[in-house]
């Protein structure tokens, strides 16, 4: 299971970086050294039984007593019970719990505190835990998302994190710069998980896939001749290609904001919160949009290999169901499309008021009605066209969705009531910016790798194909005003499904090159995924029925061993 | 598990159906008793390692010998093996195989034969026969599918199933009606499945997510007040409700379905095959339109329940890996769209040339270009104006496609190379015609209920979201040659935005009634999935560490036992 990486305490990391981000020096450099040598086992405590999304709704308490300087924690009720947190159930020995900071019976809001959960000499629970797991789940089994109820759990005044925020010993409470600081943790986790959790599992499901489509042998394209690999068929290609056009633009969106936060990191560790908006509107909704597509396109890669798709042999059903709790974890994906909405609303408005705006952004005060020029199906593989195409659609919902929510508001109705009535259109508005950015993105970077002629051609034709396959995709959404005529939208279609059979011919030649003596085996024996070997191993000495099949004993015996011999 | 539809032996039912479909009134007389007494277990053996959808090209041969009167069953190569049957790896003792009959080394094409692969005394493997279990899948662990390998298995010339094709003992094969239907059973099966292994998940679905968004709450809609329902958000409505719609639009073209079947099969008893080829394109298009739409809309109510959804406890997860299964058995989607398809063309072409066609597709000889006459909001609130968007795109995407065909038969291309190069549109054409007759049938449905004045209110309500539903979300293809304009679009999205808070006020008040004192555990406690209590009971008993919570405690255990001792 390593292999494929399912591994433990990935937990243990997000414990380590709310330490470096929140954590003082003096908090750093005690707790930090402890993880690293592995002295304690970490996890992260936010989320409630009763909340997820509404971080300002945890009930969980911290009430600070002057005379012992000491927190007392408490869940008070079921509902407050932290649910989900990784490594809980049965391995943390400390964990960072997010509760409401109460001074003198006043409340300040959301704070996280270091509370050690688990006796270091014999790993009972402390006083006042009570924690365990909380059930089965679609996957992650080999992680003990638990339950964590605290009963007056007392913990030194020093195991506040407070780099940003701090309770002095007399209980005055001292605040460095924004509250909102305090969620940055998700905002750092919602980045990195892109490419460890989301990318990875979409890459190897288009190996997998592709490999599986290039091999397999199904129904005659002309008569008289062989079976035809699947690969060839123009629906199985515009199922697939644009799946591993995706992986790289969003690989390359990956690096854009892994560079954003990068600067956006370095001014925070100087007290300079500006760019926190923007990076907290960035992260939500390209963690949304990503985690979404992504989940998608390895459902349409496993759909697509048909039945040996569906067995576990081939790997891909448990990348799905593990890129599918992506789409739920770290922020549910429509709260964090609303999230996007709003600053971009806000944007909107300042632009248009002549205001400064953040750099992603600034294209929201060059809208203008205009039409595509484009004249010919060749004329939309160019990238202006289909950039400016995208551009144009994002700035028409996001301005249309704010005439709708000023009007509704100019009519009377409650600012809170219209904003509802806008939610679908402002989530359709989010992930059209997004989507925007992605396709401008991938544009600019294939245009920078001009010195390696031989791949940019190859990655020219994906982007092309991510941009197409995006309209084709969502024709209403350019068609709507005009933008693109139904003429024009016919040569996306042409040029769109031209270039399905250029990146079959083009880019995809290498993997016929697998052809195993038994083509039908290849849904296993074409994908790297150890998982394949593991769970096939696992299963065969569960019982003595389950007997491998002689064709699987065959090929996948020596490959098994082959393999394990290597580790 | 039994409780929520588990069971095994699912496949002795289909072995009954080819019987009784295919089988002579001898064979049906001889093999119906023994199965419905359960004196042997059957399966049916179609699939093969390397031939899933292309039935034409499966390799099991079946050469009769005419000294010993009897049929020599092999599968040659690895590929040939029958892969997935149902109840094959373990259970079965008989099994219908699917093979290419030869009678003096001609080939007749695929037959289905009779073969006893088990012993009835001990159970042990019959001379020439190796099968066992494929391995793990997604989901059915409680199925063992199977593989089957055939080395000059001998069977009586009897086992031939012999209502429509029968080889006499001098080897003279003899033909009533129809080659194709051979696959008749595959339509009898793609009928039942939709109500029982695709609706019924979605029901379920349904309704568990639609409880649990009625008693879960977060965040704030308005200040000051408690948190919402989270079914008060305009975005759950717009998940969730459009899934309940479609509920019921596809529970009544199942109706519809059902009767067209029962009256094609009453002919085909009189052996009159004229109404096979409707039969076929409508059972191949609706299996695929209705388990597409019903699996998308259970992983949108698995992931519209959050984290909640994603526990096995809340049931969604098994649901969803269930129904899942349901786009690749029986016919791959993509594949049976384009059967749909090319009975479209062939009608198309026929209709237009003022030639008789079936009924569910005189339609097609009606289409003009026109525009849609609503005028306001309300309008759209017309089952004759939705139903008549519906089918002008129908007809205009068939045309179009028809049309491109054409046109490049013309330019010289080949005719096989022609029909690849229009799959994609090929695919969408079917699904528009699919989606038609879903909007037509469900107005008509609602239109003769007229008696029950309230549900029949509510019914409409559902209706006409089911309709703009699929408006709103495929907005091009109705803009397309502007059939509907931007400014009815934009009544469109308004009528089905009001529609959403119209029915959650109407319709779904009833499941507010569901407010247990820990609001947050319905996800476990709202749905009446036996397999919930199931999965935890078993994972509980897995290992002393795995405990309940204690809300699970409190609140499952004396449901477990009430439900236990109901049984």
């Amino acid at each position: 299971r390593a292999l494929s990486g399912d591994v433990a305490f990935l937990l243990h990391r997000v414990f380590m970086r709310s330490i470096s981000v929140l954590g003082s020096d003096k908090q750093v450099a005690k707790w930090i050294p402890l993880a690293t040598q592995h002295k304690l086992i970490g996890s992260y405590a936010q989320t409630e039984l009763g909340h997820g999304t509404y971080l300002q709704g945890l009930e969980t308490t911290a009430v600070f007593d002057i005379a012992a300087q000491e927190f007392i924690l408490n869940t008070p009720k079921i509902s407050a019970m932290k649910w989900w947190p990784g490594d809980m159930g049965r391995s943390a020995t400390h964990t960072v719990v997010f509760a409401q900071l109460y001074i003198h019976g006043k409340c300040y809001g959301i704070h996280p505190f270091i509370v050690q959960i688990r006796s270091l000499q014999d790993h009972s629970l402390c006083p006042g835990i009570t924690a365990g797991d909380i059930g089965p789940k679609m996957n992650f089994e080999h992680i003990d998302n638990g339950y964590l109820m605290l009963k007056n759990v007392h913990i030194p005044r020093e195991n506040m994190l407070s780099k940003f925020c701090e309770v002095r010993p007399d209980g005055t409470y001292v605040r460095q710069g924004s509250q909102q600081i305090n969620y940055f943790t998700m905002t750092t986790v919602r980045i990195s998980l892109i490419s460890d959790e989301v990318l990875t599992p979409l890459m190897k499901s288009c190996t997998i896939a592709i490999r599986y489509s290039a091999v397999r042998r199904q129904s005659k394209l002309k008569p008289g001749e062989q079976e035809a690999k699947i690969l060839d068929y123009q629906t199985q290609q515009e199922k697939l290609l644009p799946q591993l056009a995706a992986a790289y633009a969003f690989h390359f969106i990956n690096d854009y904001l892994q560079e954003l936060f990068d600067r956006g990191y370095r001014e925070i560790q100087r007290k300079n919160f500006d760019m926190l908006p923007e990076l907290h509107a960035l992260s939500s909704g390209f963690k949304a949009v990503i985690t979404h597509h992504c989940t998608a396109a390895v459902e349409i890669c496993l759909r697509a290999c048909g039945g040996h798709g569906y067995s576990l042999l081939s790997g891909l059903p448990s990348l799905y169901t593990k890129i599918l709790a992506s789409c739920i974890y770290e922020g549910e994906n429509t709260i964090l499309l609303l999230q996007t909405a709003r600053f971009l609303i806000k944007c909107f408005m300042a632009a248009n008021a002549g205001q400064p705006v953040p750099p992603s952004v600034t294209y929201l005060a060059t809208g203008k009605p205009g039409k595509c020029p484009a004249k010919s199906k060749m004329d939309f593989l160019s990238p202006d066209i289909y950039t400016e195409a995208y551009q144009h659609v994002a700035v028409r919902l996001i301005s249309s969705t704010a005439s709708k929510l000023q009007d509704l508001i100019q009519s009377g109705v409650k600012k809170y009531d219209a904003w509802n009535q806008c939610t679908v259109q402002l989530v359709q508005a989010a992930k059209a910016h997004c989507h925007y950015i992605t396709v401008k993105n991938f544009a600019e970077t294939v245009e920078k790798l001009e010195t390696k002629a031989g791949i940019q051609r190859i990655m020219k034709h994906l982007c092309d194909l991510f941009a197409l396959h995006g309209i084709f995709s969502n024709t209403g959404a350019f068609l709507h005003d005009g933008y693109i005529s139904a003429a024009q939208m016919d040569m996306v279609t042409a040029s769109y499904l031209d270039l399905l059979a250029v990146i079959r011919k083009d880019a995809v030649p290498l993997v016929d090159a697998f052809d195993f003596t038994d083509k039908c085996l290849n849904s296993a024996l074409g994908s790297y995924d150890g998982q394949v070997y593991q769970r096939l191993y696992e299963w065969a000495q569960k019982s003595p029925t389950n007997k491998m099949s002689p064709a699987y004993e065959k090929y996948l015996k020596p490959l098994l061993h082959n393999t394990l011999s290597k580790l």
